[in-house]
């Protein structure tokens, strides 16, 4: 077969071809993470997944198995100064306000109309509940899908001015994109609300709705006017933090995954789950350490507190990443 | 470039080897249903399948919106003469008898232990569920997984003598082999437990554990002796039947499939849902009207009633399939 390709020209200028674009592609390639430092956490990831994904080699992974898990705020985006969730919550309530004159009397509302975002918050998970079922149920689950779009096209963080999508981290998109390139599923573990992060994951991450575990309430089935919908009740189905995480995981995806990045102690158990798997497998937290790009919080931060992570990660065998010292870049290249 | 080509011998000849090879793969592909007699549903998923997969097609839709959904128990395989998973909890119960000497005395177990199943199901869903919880709780998800694979490795169907998972209908397989080769994802929408089928689903089916969705119990994450597992509580979750199973595929699949199969009144807001999306759609119920080489029931049957579905049925567009006129076998070949 060699001979006879040699006395062939036109096949022997498109073999030449054909080496010179992979061997392109495979320079291309030899830097999977361009706004990752070559640090550690680079390093550990790389050398992860080489192993598992190398055939023949002893921690082997067979693609059905390749599961990465993320947790979505302060893991992928932004989660500063509150999460985008809550600050959804109050754009609706300042909308829905008009509907609602008994909400100048009631807290929390009363206070989020006045502005006062600190005193609506005061009355914890309980307020936050509160303020979610009145804004996120009593629609079909296609209206709110919408709803969220249309926030999202609209909606400026309030210290950056940024849209919230353009607050994802570009070194969490390379990995996202290089585990996927390399056989993985991706999936989000989010305590946020899962029909609130499905409508732009998909665009946003390369996370399609299926792949979308979240917190929920319950939701119903009905006929009306002979068109079926399902309608979101205001009644908690499943919160998805902490302890809940492996149950989300477990519930959702039925195996376990081999990868898992977190920020937060809300995320210990389900780094605690996945590294304590049989095979090969890997644990990522986010240490928010960069006050000048992104924010610096830890121990004592109300939103994304990382402390148990931070004491116990590094003997679990956990990476530990420095936002400051491991990142190029934080947000994705043409923003600030 | 067509010129330099047809100066070139070795290449040519190459292209005609391709074309002969493809040749014959289109050859050996223009039946994807072997198993399937050339009557209405096998044109109507074979046509409904080119229809949206023909790039240019008004009705195209990408790949990633190719989700067909599947009923299990009376759609994938056998529901006669009482649920698999319920004669799996026989089972049980009898296995565990010695530890529960109080059973001798309870009902529904007395009547179970006596061999009196008829008289053990008299409690209806009440009974089955006690049942239920006292065989499917108190152990791990891996170890329930275990217990679920060594009775299929054992456990032989009380009128056939086959084993379970060789009451598979081949007719469904190929359907599913069909779909997935022309890029639809395929799920298992179930009433019967997610944890009961998960272990098999893959091996039998081809269908991953994340693309299992059934009833659920609780679950819950704790670390014992060092180790995290997740336990099984006697609490239900969720109940994946009639009006359950547009909330658990919108639950775990975040959008809404093409295709529906079920076989029973049990399926029909799950095909109501998907056949009223907007863009094509598909909805099949599987009548069994086989008696010799299977069942016959439908109107009256205490297992897998089909009533309303089959008066409403044809109005909503959906093929209503004759197993005994459709299919031309039922069971895997090699098995009578």
């Amino acid at each position: 077969m060699n001979r006879q390709i040699a006395g062939c020209q036109p096949l022997k200028l498109a073999l030449v071809s054909a080496m010179l674009f992979f061997g392109t592609l495979t320079h291309a390639q030899s830097d999977p993470l361009p706004s990752w430092n070559d640090t550690a956490p680079k390093k550990a990831i790389v050398e992860f997944v080489e192993r598992v994904t190398t055939p023949g080699s002893a921690d082997f992974v067979p693609p059905a198995e390749r599961i990465a898990t993320f947790d979505n705020d302060g893991t992928l985006w932004s989660e500063q100064p509150l999460y985008f969730q809550v600050l959804y919550i109050f754009d609706r309530i300042e909308t829905l306000a008009p509907q609602h004159p008994e909400w100048k009397d009631k807290e929390p509302f009363a206070s989020v109309l006045r502005g006062d975002r600190k005193s609506a918050l005061s009355g914890g998970v309980k307020a936050i509940l509160e303020m979610a079922m009145a804004t996120h149920a009593g629609m079909s689950t296609e209206e709110f899908g919408r709803m969220v779009s249309e926030w999202l096209d609209s909606a400026r963080h309030p210290t950056t001015g940024r849209r919230y999508t353009e607050m994802v981290y570009q070194p969490m998109l390379e990995v996202l994109a290089y585990l996927r390139a390399n056989g993985f599923k991706t999936y989000i573990i989010s305590g946020g609300g899962i029909e609130f992060m499905r409508p732009w994951a998909e665009s946003v991450y390369g996370i399609p709705p299926e792949q979308v575990v979240g917190s929920s309430i319950k939701t119903k089935y009905e006929v009306r006017d002979g068109r079926p919908v399902l309608m979101r009740l205001p009644e908690m189905n499943f919160i998805d933090d902490k302890e809940g995480k492996p149950v989300g995981i477990n519930q959702h995806i039925g195996r376990r995954p081999i990868m898992a990045f977190g920020n937060s102690d809300g995320d210990f158990q389900m780094l605690e789950w996945v590294t304590s798997g049989k095979g090969p497998h890997f644990g990522l937290l986010v240490h928010h350490t960069d006050g000048e790009r992104e924010w610096a919080y830890d121990r004592e931060s109300h939103i994304g507190r990382l402390d148990r992570g931070l004491d116990e990660g590094p003997d679990r065998g956990w990476t530990i990443l420095d936002m400051a010292k491991d990142w190029k870049v934080v947000f994705p290249p043409g923003m600030k």
